[in-house]
């Protein structure tokens, strides 16, 4: 078997033990309030890849943990992705309409509910991190409280969001552009690997390597994401294609050429597989992780 | 010394401790991201009473604790308020120019930034939370996160907003308002007094004691700040007077008049000072604050 039917086999089950939990952390539902609980669902629940619990649950595994034992934090990166999205997507943000085939949840809810929806999916999240404290050390969990929260603000998503804003339209420099994919999508993604390993207790060499290991994967994928929004077609996107080029977005293929986007998409996936180097097979799904980071975008 | 003379003795010197913490939180900028760390700072640090920040420190100081060592809390309870006020204010929402006598924040940076600042101040809260940990066992702030991540989240605060949107111009009931205010301002006074209940180890009498009074506490607020918005001239209130009434806001005085809500107040001050028989005098601060509360509103 290939490495993406390898990596397929070992998603299948994790993708649905993630929505399953999702679901359930989601479902409470008393008379009131009205609406945000179904807004809050219609934006964490769409389908998608996952990538962010997916990424905890893989690195937990790397180390000899087990899903189940990650899982409220593994699904609390998907609800501060969900509410970073719900946000983005805004009129007063990006203004897009479709977002995973569907109308985004401004459209659809109105742009309040969505501001609200987005509020109160990060809070839950943090609820969830809290939860975590049930099935590991409270120590370890305030370390992963600090981490994601960091991840999430100032210093990181939120910072790459204002900087990709400020940009727009603008020359932009190899150091904005790097700037923006660190903070906007690489932070999180970030967190998702070195929350799985601050809960499995991994030492300082371990928590390393799996640094250095989510930095280069956050790029390649973030290279990927900026080559397949430039040549993919519409259906394939769940939105419009070439968006980010209409509106002037800073990206890998605006700034360098298709090909040495590519190149360096190349590079950031060896990057990836080489800080690995110090695992077992059971590190395996990081490793295809970090191919199909790139694969996907040729 | 009349209540009022002691209250701001009190209140003073914990006024100037939290304003010092939080400008120190706020403090970090690195060159980038550009804006955002002024925005966050614009929004947090404009004049106000610290109210949330301040009965933590009373909550902390009535079971023999001190400020210094719930002030991570303490300041990322404001830093919360703040974040509520920034997105309540957007044009989406409440289309708020001023507040606190100076433009909202969307009207000084844009919408965009100011849906970004909330955002930002909300994941430097939970910062601020992890913090804490560095002063009191993790369990308990592990606890404290699940307690403020709830009161902010869909069953607190965010639903209370959501509902209060949904009832705006529409025909009210009390069940309504008091769901309104009870999520949209007082689940985040209640976890203001709990978290400092739960920093301090209190057991579970104590617990329920102070969950009483910050119940009544936040009721004898909310009614008080309906009858302001009222009565008072704009200048005393920092933003229109008679906002709330122009935009068919429930309010106490709308539903039940003027003098019933008077009564209505009064009753939830003598309820909340009667929630701390159990406690000596190291409670006066959190009983004046009760008096205050409703005294305001005359």
């Amino acid at each position: 078997m290939d490495w993406e039917a390898r990596l397929q086999e070992y998603l299948a089950p994790r993708h649905a033990q993630v929505n399953a939990a999702l679901e359930r952390y989601l479902s409470e539902s008393p008379p009131r309030p009205r609406v945000l609980p179904d807004a809050m669902r219609y934006a964490a629940l769409a389908p998608g890849k996952r990538l962010r619990p997916i990424l905890c649950i893989a690195t937990a595994e790397a180390l000899g943990g087990a899903a189940e034992q990650v899982m409220p934090t593994a699904c609390a990166l998907e609800l501060i992705h969900a509410f970073s999205l719900v946000h983005d997507d805004l009129p007063a943000m990006d203004n897009d309409h479709l977002r995973r085939g569907l109308p985004t949840v401004w459209v659809q809810y109105g742009e309040a509910m969505a501001i609200l929806a987005g509020d109160a999916l990060f809070a839950r999240a943090f609820e969830l991190l809290a939860e975590q404290a049930r099935l590991s050390p409270p120590e370890r969990v305030v370390q992963v409280i600090d981490l994601i929260a960091t991840a999430s603000g100032v210093h990181g998503m939120c910072g790459g969001q204002v900087e990709d804003i400020l940009c727009e339209g603008q020359a932009v420099s190899a150091d904005d552009l790097r700037f923006i994919h660190a903070h906007k999508t690489g932070a999180l993604i970030r967190a998702s690997v070195l929350s799985g390993a601050l809960l499995m207790g991994a030492d300082t060499p371990t928590r390393d390597a799996l640094d250095a290991y989510s930095r280069a994967l956050g790029l390649a994928f973030q290279i990927a994401d900026d080559i397949l929004d430039d040549t993919a077609p519409t259906e394939q996107m769940g939105k419009p294609a070439g968006s980010d080029r209409a509106r002037k977005k800073a990206t890998y293929p605006a700034l360098f050429g298709i090909e040495q986007a590519r190149a360096y998409a190349q590079q950031a996936m060896e990057d990836a597989i080489t800080a690995l180097q110090p695992f077992d097979n059971r590190a395996d799904p990081l490793r295809w992780l970090a191919i199909f980071a790139v694969e996907r975008g040729r």
